[in-house]
């Protein structure tokens, strides 16, 4: 076979109507609301008749921490999928929306690769279904309605300084990072410092992933802090009015899209949280879907299984009231050699002893996974320059943690090359034997949380956490949050807050640089080191190569 | 029959799926791209194929000026479409789509009203099919990529106190109308002065809505003047290298929007610049389709006939090579009287001497349409209140006028209401009368372009036009934009730059405070008056009585 690009195989890609796709699923035509012919959203009414139905098994797939090597954690989540369908197994995949602002900037992201992508790639990186507009809307909305309030006469008595709720923009505009707004005069109101997020970033994006419906997506908005008093008291989105205008603006973003693999399976590609300020998993309601309408539901949680398996259990799993039956955690031995130290341009030549070594970032993975009660299977994803003795390394590394590990090979032949990792799966889903726990109870205070975390999943020796973080911790458990989980902000690079770290670091902190409340949300965010909540472009962007040639095809996007 | 509001109605219409609407127009379903079941895109493929078929004729509605009284332009355009039909004639409506964020403001617009609507309103008012969503992407991608440019060393010598691309947000946020961006250090560019528009005020916004094809929207998105350097040379957006990402993000939103109104015949919605410092007109893509695919088009231009006509006429016609057949000029008893002299809260009583003196304005208006060489018909839209005597008046005006004016009662009885006008319309066009002609010559000088209009169509004396801005008139002239058409942007109240100067005003001049270009377009816009482009929200924002209720339907929006 001639070497396609992606975006090649995409493009040849025999889809299906997506009624069809719906069909196989029992979704009748007058619940799918088309998005041309290969992009549906799922009617409430339908998801509304689910109820009483039996749950599939939820398979979680993870990875060790990334590395400029590159894991293919999607790439795998899609190819497991059709492996599952291909040994007859009924499975839908569960991914996450691509944000639009970064494809301006580097080239943008497939998703999935190879024979393993969900189909149509274009659309999914430019408007797809219209969500994160309608996210941008209602955060624009509430934006405006504040800076309104306070023109008006200000009856909330708002601190101008304090206003917490900054605006959005799906796109990497470095210019708008900080600005003073509501300059010119009276007419445009009072001046203050403020500035814009990239979409992703919103509040609104976590609470649209994270809510059960429509009723519950309206509370969480209204629940959400927008400002506080010179008394320091918060003012809330209820008090500005505008959860109700917002939950309007989301009511068809909140309802999950269906696309379809390579291979013609159903995928629900819906929502896309930051995986740092937020907890960087697709959506409860796509997720719950799903359950409701297959034997198999395979997703993916953002990062490595450090902060994005820990955040699927300590926050998804545990608010959703779903649990996962089996862990997939993805390693590639290229992953395993930078981990153990190689040069990424060194890359190319077999190196068995790096390959061992690294596996000691592989192998705290697998322990932390298996203390949530959960069985774990080991993807590894195949690259075509992997030696033999390399693959083996890993797979006898494995063996010796207790676990499986599987050569994977569906990048290079779809579910051919997954059958076998989707037998491993459900082996161990029909088996039973996961008996899922949060990491902590929600009774524990909150800077215990962050100090579980950081001990039990970094194995840091312990958090650096002030005396004005761990006041303000203790005042929000006054004020009632403190049953909030804790959502980590941290380097996805390392176990450390230090992304040169990579492998297995011992003794070191976490030190905790500044603490939110995601009231809406519902969670805590601790944030240990920088956070980018708006990137810049590059000094070439994609953009400038990004163009329609004379055939219609999108040229540059990919 | 009990009074219904226009939600009301529009909620119980009995929608044909989109795809009986589109094979009535012989649009086979695999070139409509769905939105749901009763919205869908146009496929270029499709367009491209309708080059060699004949034109069907185009009716212009235009109305006299606005009064609060209300028109019902749009209601009138609606009626006349299904008019038409219902007398055996083959009519497709084209009209502009709503902006979203003023109708957080004040109740949201419905397309029409009574029984004479285009829907699915809820949608129309809000996400619709995205393209504004995608306008407001493609405005953003560049504005990241001019601070972008000059963060990363500036290589062309922009003056950054002279970048003249604003940000937009579809959004009424006047906190955003002046800011100071790229605040915070280096890390953030250097600080400058800026702001943002609402977006159906972008220059992207009236390229998308007069562009014949995707290759020239590019052209035109890439001639756009984005900032000047120190010795005044203009900076293009092509220098930027963005028009091609723009184009790429916008190539769904150039496909014409298809939908039905209340008597399932066929409506495209699609485009929505601003009637000021732009045309004001839907999109010519969409009127040139509907021009193959009908016997009439029926279309209507912003505000009343002094600036939505002559734009209509002096830009769209002249760009896109088309004609009006017929005009049909919106009047109302009531815009009679308030023309007259009538305060609003005395509108309910009969003053036949306040209709015939307020008819000055509707004669001047008859007058401007007959001069651009085509047939005028009046449309009374008939409201319950008028009286006999008080229609009569109207008619009898007209008649002096050498013109025939028709009472419709579409709002209250739809096509059944409507069917006399639509056989005044098509007698007209039948007899084929119309001598199109643009007021003034491309050759003609751009002061004097300006004075044309301002004294043969408000009939001012003259124009006040001070040494600077003729010498940059002159400058424009030098670099090649002589030959672009004038877009007059001034109060539409009345005839002359006082918006409480009603009827037919006679000595007064029209004083230009600004001259803007905008090249891309393709046409330069004289500021005549104080030009709002980012509207702020009231006091009681509607937003905040915005929400779904128990059923799911939208609350407070209309």
């Amino acid at each position: 076979m001639a070497f396609r690009t992606d975006i090649e195989i995409a493009r040849a890609a025999k889809k299906k109507p997506i009624q069809e796709i719906g069909a196989a699923l029992g979704i009748p035509p007058e619940h799918l609301l088309p998005y041309g012919h290969d992009k549906a959203k799922v009617g409430q009414g339908f998801i509304d008749g689910l109820k009483d139905r039996p749950d599939g098994k939820l398979v979680l797939v993870t990875a060790v921490n990334p590395t400029p090597a590159g894991e293919g954690k999607t790439t795998t989540t899609v190819g497991l999928g059709d492996g599952l369908n291909r040994i007859g197994r009924n499975a839908v995949v569960c991914i996450r929306e691509a944000s639009l602002g970064p494809n301006f900037g580097m080239k943008g992201g497939a998703a999935g690769g190879g024979l393993a992508q969900v189909v149509p790639m274009e659309d999914m990186n430019l408007h797809f279904t219209g969500d994160f507009h309608a996210i941008t809307s209602a955060h624009s909305l509430l934006a405006a309605m504040i800076d309104n309030h306070i023109y008006w006469g200000n009856e909330l008595d708002i601190d101008i300084r304090r206003v917490v709720w900054r605006r959005v923009v799906d796109m990497n505009d470095r210019a708008l990072r900080q600005i003073t707004a509501s300059l010119g005069g009276v007419a445009n109101g009072f001046p203050r410092e403020t500035g814009f997020d990239i979409t992703v970033a919103s509040e609104v994006m976590a609470i649209l992933c994270l809510a059960r419906d429509l009723k519950d997506l309206e509370e969480r908005l209204g629940a959400m802090i927008v400002a506080y008093r010179r008394d320091k008291t918060p003012v809330y989105c209820r008090d500005i009015g505008a959860e109700g205008a917002m939950t309007v603006l989301l009511k068809d973003a909140m309802q999950p899209n269906l696309v379809q693999t390579l291979e013609n399976n159903p995928a629900f590609v819906h929502g896309g949280p930051f995986a740092n300020i937020a907890h960087g998993c697709n959506s409860v309601i796509a997720t719950k879907t799903a359950l409701k309408l297959a034997d198999f539901v395979v997703t993916e949680a953002g990062f490595g299984a450090d902060l994005g398996a820990e955040k699927f259990m300590n926050i998804k799993c545990r608010k959703a009231g779903i649990a996962p039956s089996v862990v997939v955690v993805v390693a590639t031995v290229r992953a395993m050699k930078m981990n153990g130290g190689v040069a990424r341009a060194d890359l190319g030549a077999e190196n068995v002893e790096a390959v061992k070594a690294g596996c000691a970032n592989l192998g705290r993975h697998i322990e932390n996974v298996k203390g949530f009660g959960v069985p774990v299977v080991v993807a590894i994803n195949h690259f075509v320059t992997d030696t033999d003795a390399e693959v083996q390394a890993v797979k006898d590394y494995v063996e010796g943690q207790d676990a499986e590990a599987v050569l994977s090979r569906h990048w290079e032949l779809g579910s051919e090359g997954s059958a076998p990792l989707a037998e491993a799966v459900a082996r161990l889903a029909d088996a039973d034997t996961a008996q899922f726990a949060t990491l902590y109870p929600d009774a524990m205070g909150l800077a215990d949380k962050i100090e579980t975390i950081a001990t039990r999943i970094y194995r840091a020796d312990g958090v650096v956490l002030d005396g004005k973080l761990r006041a303000q911790l203790k005042d929000w458990e006054d004020q009632g949050y403190g049953d909030l989980p804790v959502c980590m902000a941290k380097t996805q690079y390392s176990f450390t807050t230090d992304p040169t770290l990579r492998g297995a670091p011992t003794g070191f902190t976490i030190p905790v640089r500044e603490v939110r409340l995601s009231a809406g949300a519902g969670f805590v965010v601790a944030i240990c080191g920088e956070i980018m909540t708006m990137p810049g472009l590059p000094k070439a962007p994609a953009a400038q190569s990004i163009r329609l040639n004379a055939a219609g095809e999108i040229e540059g996007l990919f």
